[in-house]
């Protein structure tokens, strides 16, 4: 997931595909929060590094092994929210695959809320113009952390908001007893044109704190329109703050449907949105270790998370990334290659959830954050890598550039440095001086199938993925192998 | 719908989206079954004629009525299937449309079946690599007339096969007691190259013909792969040929899953698909004439179908065909214009069940056949219009030839001509030697909203409407006000 935390991230893409389509003569957008360093190179890299790292990427570069753990954790295991039968099972093959690269393995424990999807339907019982007998059917979505209506469902008029100053507008006599919809649309300009995260961005909070800001006015249930690209009645799921009234999302159809309708008079709703807050569960981050020969204390992370939405199988988001980490190690053990540094390999859980992975293991390792000499991470799918992201110094780009003209003929020698983490399971390490490095994704179709059911294997392109999984291996191999830690 | 019997008319798109990219050099193509008349022209229009033409084309291209009656239609009243209340209050409305429009109006009364869509769920319970404990969500949906499951559903193992060829090779001893699985892919490269109808041609028999063939081996239910083109895990729905089996379509991302879990072992599924066929209904197709002011017995026809299937609502199939026939009547009397024969205006019933609307009208007016002059329908979405498809001799192509001049600005000026009634509603007419005409859209898309949820007005773009609605008016109006009948 991007999740509302994250989401200005995102932001790069558009500078990054600017600069890529203007050959590199852009200007940064001086309000992108952004950089694109020129940075001059830093000192060769040493020979056999050099070496290495070329061999790691020509190998990269043919390898199924990242699409064959795609496949295993979307088709055979198939949905993987936590808590369920499927997270448990994916974690078990991810460990024991681990362990067949000679990993030293180990499943940290994770106190995570057990959040499981009910019935969901809804349909419109009032509005102008309506057929005698008939209703129209909405298609939604509960939000994730939903609050549940009953099973019978809840029955009120729809007030439409165009954005929280509207809402304010409106006011608690216009919306307490209401169902209110958000009803602000996703920019699929913006996105088709590379902007992507700043179209997420601005859609994206009604998703987080819609249901939050309704309740605040006495509002009985929140909808919002489906953050996403896609045009096909795709309802989009994602994270919502609790609230205590029942959150969805509708498509962008039923949206416009709502809308219309409610321009030309009352329109009147039933909402089914059951779901379920179970007792907590014990769920685990898998933690698998290639030890440094020289300075195993020293750790480099390569990262995805594996926890995915329910609705789709999670391909993009993200066993994709998990997959890429994995062939990491998988590369080092092909070649028969050790670096000096520990090179762990992270498959986050509860990404999608509370992010309580990512936050237990800052806590479990908060005494080892010297230690830890770079985080990386792959959660933005798996189309072709434009490069990084980074929330590294300048001289720690500068020392990268090397590592980046190895990756140059797969087009993923680009860098971005941010004031922010890049990705969500490596911002507590960020946040605590570790460098931390994304990889950036062309992004312009990932908001189509993000957190839908539609994210499934069929949206992974063999050859991308693999060029994904080269600037995993390079980049990390290089931040394990380098002579010496990356400044911070 | 493009139902299997007029399906290989759609090949003429490929022909044609190539004619235009090869700016109309390029011969046609010989396995096509068209030929693109590079006609001469015949005599110039009466000047008045020309005038009045012209005068549409221009109205026609500034007005929203069409749109509206779409709006109206598929947000207003939604979902039209045969039986429906939907459907009745759409006849109803377009009759009370029509004569506000001063035509005479009559509902000829229609035998049809009422099939209604039940419960529909699926899920694999036994797979290679399974999650203990778990099973994974298959998303599909009932074809039309499906013989459903009890409510409970069946369980069997599932048999893919690639094609009628290779289910014969499994025979009765690998498919009986099974649930066959056809996966025959929507080639989308082709539909994206212009090539719609053919992909659609090669997928849609296994649609139309899968259930009975698979039942004639003993198989307990058949799934088809969804015939469209879309990436978004949603199920196409479409008529089928009655069996004593369950019919469902998958989609292309399940049809994939299945497939993949399949060639590594045992796949076995659970599925739901209840349905009901109840009491036959009388349902109406909507007549309204505009009658001739020379011969009112000579009957020019301009149409589209009014029902549509229940998932979506029924925007590009076919609102949008009722609305621009609609419109023909509504732009006459716009501009006081009255041609000399009668324009009639029809909104044909059940073209999506069983097609008794068009079989009714040919039987209770066999004895008209002679005076009706030609025969119009728009059944292949809104998109911009390319021209026409007609079942007319090459000397009627010859006349037609200077009112495609007066469509030139618009791009709606190619005719191509084929052996076979362009659309369904009119094929009976067609057979009995009447010209028929249909709208030929850009159908590069259709196919990616085709019978399902995602057939929504949002599909529409206004412009693009306006244009099928000036071709239609346009040839409508001077058919029905040409000095001398169409020849035959």
């Amino acid at each position: 997931m991007i999740d509302a935390r994250s989401v200005s991230l995102l932001l790069m893409l558009s500078m990054l595909i600017a600069s890529c389509v203007l050959a590199q003569q852009s200007r940064p957008r001086a309000d992108s929060g952004y950089e694109r360093l020129q940075a001059p190179a830093g000192p060769p890299l040493p020979a056999p590094l050099l070496q290495e790292l070329t061999a790691i990427r020509d190998a990269a570069l043919t390898d199924d092994y990242a699409y064959q753990q795609v496949a295993h954790l979307t088709e055979n295991i198939g949905p993987r929210p936590v808590g369920s039968p499927q997270a448990q099972a994916a974690i078990e093959y991810v460990a024991a695959e681990m362990r067949k690269l000679g990993l030293e393995v180990r499943l940290e424990p994770v106190q995570a809320r057990h959040w499981i999807r009910g019935a969901e339907s809804a349909e419109l019982v009032e509005y102008p113009g309506q057929a005698p007998g008939s209703t129209q059917k909405i298609v939604l979505t509960a939000l994730g952390g939903n609050h549940p209506t009953a099973p019978e469902g809840i029955t009120a008029d729809v007030v439409v908001a165009n954005s929280f100053a509207d809402l304010d507008r409106l006011g608690r006599q216009n919306v307490a007893g209401k169902i209110v919809l958000f009803n602000v649309a996703f920019d699929k300009r913006k996105a088709a044109n590379g902007y992507a995260g700043e179209a997420y961005e601005e859609a994206v909070v009604y998703r987080a704190l819609g249901a939050k800001t309704a309740a605040a006015l006495g509002a009985v249930a929140a909808l919002v329109r489906s953050v996403g690209g896609a045009e096909y009645r795709l309802p989009h799921t994602g994270g919502s703050s609790a609230a205590d009234i029942p959150a969805g999302a509708v498509t962008a159809e039923d949206a416009d449907l709502i809308a219309h309708l409610s321009s030309q008079g009352r329109v009147r709703m039933h909402v089914i949105l059951t779901s379920q807050t179970a007792e907590e569960v014990t769920t685990f981050n898998v933690i698998g270790d290639l030890k440094g020969s020289e300075h195993p204390e020293q750790v480099v992370i390569v990262s995805g998370h594996l926890d995915s939405w329910d609705l789709g199988t999670g391909a993009i988001d993200d066993a994709a990334g998990v997959a890429v980490a994995m062939e990491t190690a998988q590369l080092m053990q092909q070649l028969h290659l050790r670096p000096k540094r520990t090179l762990r390999v992270i498959a986050w859980i509860d990404e999608e959830n509370l992010g309580r992975g990512h936050l237990e293991y800052a806590k479990a390792h908060a005494a080892e954050m010297g230690q830890h000499v770079a985080a990386m991470e792959s959660d933005l799918g798996a189309s072709h890598p434009l490069g990084f992201r980074a929330k590294i110094t300048a001289e720690a780009a500068t020392r990268l550039q090397r590592v980046l003209d190895v990756l140059r003929p797969t087009g993923a020698n680009l860098i971005l440095v941010s004031a922010d983490s890049p990705e969500a399971d490596i911002e507590p390490l960020a946040k605590l001086g570790v460098p931390a490095l994304g990889l950036l994704q062309d992004g312009r179709t990932y908001f189509n199938y993000h957190h839908t059911a539609a994210d499934t294997l069929d949206k992974i392109v063999p050859q991308e993925l693999r060029e994904n999984a080269t600037a995993m291996a390079v980049m990390g191999y290089a931040l394990a192998a380098m002579p010496d830690p990356l400044p911070r």
